[in-house]
């Protein structure tokens, strides 16, 4: 069950003869409008620092997507809903043009939240229309694309509004009955799960749908390696502030020292030190950081500082896909405003768990094409390759990532000093 | 009539026994709430630079002041409508305390225009209580001053939203309708007024309401000067600019050439040429520049240049208000979104017009404390004299500027380089 | 006796037919060269913040105004000594073309030291020839401001000499004897001298030379007034320290204000608290601060708050030409490398004393144009009209001025957050 | 033959009994000293750029290196040379304490350049002394690091001083004989080396010195690739510069890009087009750019969009490091001023040619650990592992770099946009 599919009425039963990416199609769309439906238009026009967009935006980008992409290039004469949406929200395409500079996202007070619904609402027509009709398989992959585009925005749109809301010196609560990442039983303790070293092979290469920088499936040389059962807790954490970690230069990579002392770092982002309590902003407001849940919104540099530690290391993405690679994708994945309960699956001792669905694991892999990659041709060639210079990959998904956007091979990707996503991490070594 | 009065509906009367002070905070209220009458809680709500505030921030703030300074100081046990309002809406009275920093506030999404709207109305109530009973002098003078602050956020809030919606490429009108400054009937020609030189008084000395700043009156000596019929107009901008007055150095201060330089100033603000044409973005949306309105949004550095390109002189302060102290205040005042007509008053020869209620008009003098001067004690005391460093002094009054507000001891500053206000000038010279 | 003609030899005999305008030149140049005789070519080339210029820019831009206005526009055919020094050592004037950018002055290693002056030698010999011959008067007035602006960067030279050596950890010293400004006999105690309101003449207008920013001469209505009779001292500033001046955010303009907490000031520049005192970094390196010394190196905000904390002002500068006009000149003026010992002057009663030649006063007043003022014409005009936005008055002249270069109605002018001047205060209040 | 050994006189016998490390110290101490003789006192105290250190500084930190961890470390009561000199002249050692800020290097205009021979000088003698002595494999071990971290500053320290002097209007020539990069023969064309895929081992495991970083010696799994035979040469960067490879957004990373249009970057850094023709600054002065010359100075960014632009990429480290294995170390050496002339290695076809000694090629390689890496123990450990994030990889060595400090397990490493070193590219492809 994806997290779009829980956001709609159990009853939405679809016509049997509906085209299966049709029926994708509404349940993603559905799925991001519901993630808005308790914002204010002022909620979801501020834009609260450079790498984050305002909500209203998301709900926009993703719908010129389809438009820009899908409709202005297949349909014939297609008329745009409103020409200047074009520039307004092109994202970082070179290839389509000009457009409205990023850091000024949130300036745009018009058009309004209910325009822009308005504007989905039109694109969501003329997409229907479109699907009703046979695709050629190039197109049934651009409009997937488009939807898991769209999932990928889900996440930011959470993400973005947390970081809104935390700025806002009264915590609004975003859901103020959502607790994620879950609270995971402490029992059984964290164990070393060991692998063998071998020749495996990595990276997307089967059915399904995966992004470009996934692929291709090629060959890597593992040495034998060992993960930690769990994620970093925030128990862990605590220690770790305890015994001076934000002051031990030693601990830290360089640039890392220069992003704590510059920016006076002591603690994981949305945590304030409360008459000796921590305490955490996150979507359900202020409250006591919990000692049972993954640590959260820490940077690279954070990561890595801790496991150095730890006396452990950083997994690379290719060990954390070949352990994950046979694994279940059972997260506790966020449906809607609520969490679907995975009861059973958390207390069963030799297995990794939380590998999906609590928080993305910073690895020790720089983000860097794989052998033999080749971008996707044409505009949407600007999706990932681009960005391979100076950030480094996360595997798993976090607790606001949909859950039908998951899988092994997933490489996410950030810049080291960044945290505002649901970012932590899992400890390797070497056996 | 004032802009306040006329906002309200012309079959408003108040029972003849309601004290003259509640008359005149019930129509100064309902004045500021009249501008935001038409704006989104997403318009009210973004900050467009650090020097403006997000509408919602005026609205809530000028009813801070009311009860910190009146209500919490006056009754007794009064208990805030929201404690953290204290610290939202302070804007930069030290004596108060800490307060939310003013570049973020456009972060506010919550509370929403609604609750600020009921914010004014929970103030509202106390104050008209408060209002209904008798004030010893220095509580009215308080009130006074309250409502003398409001109305310079009611203009701020017009500039602020001017400046917030030029930067959204949609360019939206906030009054399709509101033509200002008026476009001034061009006859009879410009021509020089002349002063005699003497020893003259200056500053406010009397009866009615001024800024501390205003006084004391005190004795100044002029020189025989002359002063310009007319405030320059759009026509003698376009003259500057076409004989390359942003281009030739030898025009400018030192100051003003490197803002030129750095920030590639080649026009007012707002205006954009356009196929050989200038246009400008104003409170009525994008239209051609009218060659016979007042130039405004031009900083102190182009009002000082173009003077010097004219072989003229900005007048000082002092020589600004002995010529407009025995003139009416008549200009053409905005009335919520209408402008009150009249017709009569532009096309006498021989006489000083639009000296208020058009632009504000640069004066070569600096914002220092008059001989003797004194600022308010408390923390009111912080109005004016603490800002009396590097920012020039203004005369006269805007298109957007109250009626009420208006007078001749009036002293407007801002610094050399601004001008998201409506601010021009009228050249001077020696006789 | 003027500090250039005390750094030559006492047994320079000039023939007597040399005229006087060729004396003066040899006078001025060889004192500006007596400056950096123990300064390593390192020492003459570092830029220590963009406001300081490098000594060999100094010695080569004072140089280059010759070569520019004398030297290049009055001799037939005139071959510059190198082409590119016109381009690098053009200071600000728009008029003569481009020039190396000023916070690029401390790159150029090359020429070295000895190239440059090298380079004063070789104008030296072409300004002797034409000074024997006779001049215009405008040649003549000409030369003169030359003179005037190499004393002006002979102050500077040293000042930004002085902040070099501060960035340093070694805190070398420039001159290990020399004691500036000095440390006065504090008997008799500082007492208020009055002056009765009036209408005053202030401005240079009668003979001598003048910066056009000096005129015209005219009149202004002053006040009754009084000045206290010394310089605020050292021992005041630790008052006002411990005072909790710096923390006292009510005392401060808001510019101010800003500027301390930006900057986390907490001392006048060049002081550092060492075990419980407070240290110095003057010209004769690392010293205990002097309590009987006039504090220095004090910012127009510091000067402002302290008056205010200490419930005066600061005066006017027609207060404090109209009372400093009927004084001497009789400073401890800096000689070479020693003090010219003035024992008599500091202990009588009743008089206004270190108006000249210690530190120099910030006043209340802008540097803004006289009535009338109109700027030198040609590249010369630049001299200091262009500056007059934003920046303050300062009145006297300092113990690193040059006596012939000090007079009562020199305006001094720098931005109120600048304080690597000697810059200090006197304290004056109404009558 | 090493640079250090070239700089010497030729009949410079030492004795037969002196230790072997001594020899080597000497050479290396010498050599550096060489690289100042024609450098001026301002020349090697003036910084640049952030990124750069005064010359002076370069030759006292590598002192302090010697002064720090092995003579205050081993040498019983060492005295300090100047104890000021252990916080001058650290450059990033947390461990070692507080330090002279980096940006903050070149306003050291004390201590001269002849003091930091004198330390210089001193710090060899103590050295000498220990030497004599025989030393535990620890102590010999730190001792040859600290003559490869010397090493390395000699490059740095030309480089250094090629950006100040490129600053210069001037464009003063360091060394006016120097021609680097040699112009290669151009003949025979470049052509395709070929490898096959193997697992192959990397890294440095055997004997003789190498940093940290470059081990373990580890298996890596390389699929079937060629390189060019050739470096790319400025002839081929003029062909991309003139298909508009710097106005094509496609062919950038994205914070290439923006590194590009932020710069307005439009050539190599030294590049100035003059008439039409390119020329270039280097360390022989200013010179129309050789066509067959290697390029060089172009960062990460502008190599890997060449390589897109030519439809090729760049190399791993990892292929680089196998293909060069079995290569002999043949550079141009740059020998003091002069190059050591190796007239019949350019010409043979079928090798790989250029590898070392002409630019530092860029590497498709992020600077990361290698499997098992762990760094050094106490102080030096700071010495590679900490800059392992948001760096790339350079293989090779320049013509800067002296011949004894190459090796082809050698990872040198810059952020992406940094290319004041001597860093060209080597295309590569899959086969």
């Amino acid at each position: 069950m994806t997290t779009a599919s829980a956001l709609l009425p159990a009853t939405a039963s679809h016509p049997p003869q509906e085209p299966a990416l049709l029926s994708q199609y509404r349940h993603v769309r559905a799925a991001t409008e519901m993630l808005v439906a308790d914002l204010s238009d002022a909620d979801a026009t501020v834009q609260s620092m450079d790498d984050a967009s305002p909500a209203k935006w998301h709900l926009a980008h993703t719908s010129w997507f389809f438009e820009e992409f899908v409709l202005g290039a297949r349909v014939p004469d297609y008329e745009p809903v409103d020409p200047q949406y074009r520039y307004l929200f092109n994202s970082y395409y070179e290839a389509v043009g000009a457009r409205h500079p990023r850091p000024r996202r949130g300036l745009l007070t018009r058009p309004s939240l209910d325009e822009i619904l308005a504007y989905r609402e039109a694109i969501d027509e003329s997409m229907f229309s479109l699907l009703m009709t046979a695709q050629t398989d190039d197109e049934a992959a651009l409009i997937t694309l488009g939807l898991h585009h769209e999932q990928q925005h889900q996440e930011l749109l959470l993400t973005d509004i947390l970081h809104l809301f935390a700025q806002n010196p009264l915590r609004p609560a975003y859901a103020p009955e959502l607790v994620v990442p879950v609270v995971a039983d402490p029992r059984p303790a964290p164990e070393w799960i060991r692998f063998a070293g071998d020749i495996v092979s990595v990276g997307h290469g089967g059915d399904g749908f995966a992004f470009d920088c996934e692929g291709p499936r090629h060959q890597v040389l593992l040495r034998p390696y060992a993960l930690c059962s769990h994620p970093v807790s925030n128990r862990q954490w605590f220690e770790f502030i305890e015994d001076g970690g934000y002051q031990t230069a030693g601990l830290w990579l360089s640039d890392g020292w220069r992003w704590v002392c510059d920016n006076q770092i002591e603690a994981p982002l949305y945590w304030e030190a409360r008459d000796g309590t921590w305490w955490q902003m996150s979507l359900r407001g202020m409250h006591p950081v919990d000692p049972d849940s993954p640590v959260t919104h820490v940077s690279f540099f954070e990561a890595d500082a801790f496991a150095r530690w730890a006396e452990r290391r950083l997994p690379t993405e290719a060990e954390w896909e070949h352990a994950a690679r046979n694994l279940p994708a059972t997260g506790n994945f966020i449906e809607g405003r609520s969490l679907r309960p995975l009861p059973d699956r958390q207390n069963t001792s030799g297995v990794l768990r939380q590998m999906f669905g609590d928080v993305w694991e910073w690895t020790a892999s720089a983000f860097l094409p794989y052998p033999g990659f080749r971008p996707s041709t044409g505009a949407v060639g600007e999706y990932n390759g681009k960005f391979m210079s100076s950030q480094m990959v996360l595997r798993g998904g976090s607790c606001v990532t949909p859950e039908s956007h998951i899988r092994a091979t997933y490489r996410n990707f950030f810049y080291p000093q960044q945290r505002w996503q649901f970012t932590g991490l899992r400890l390797a070594d070497d056996v």
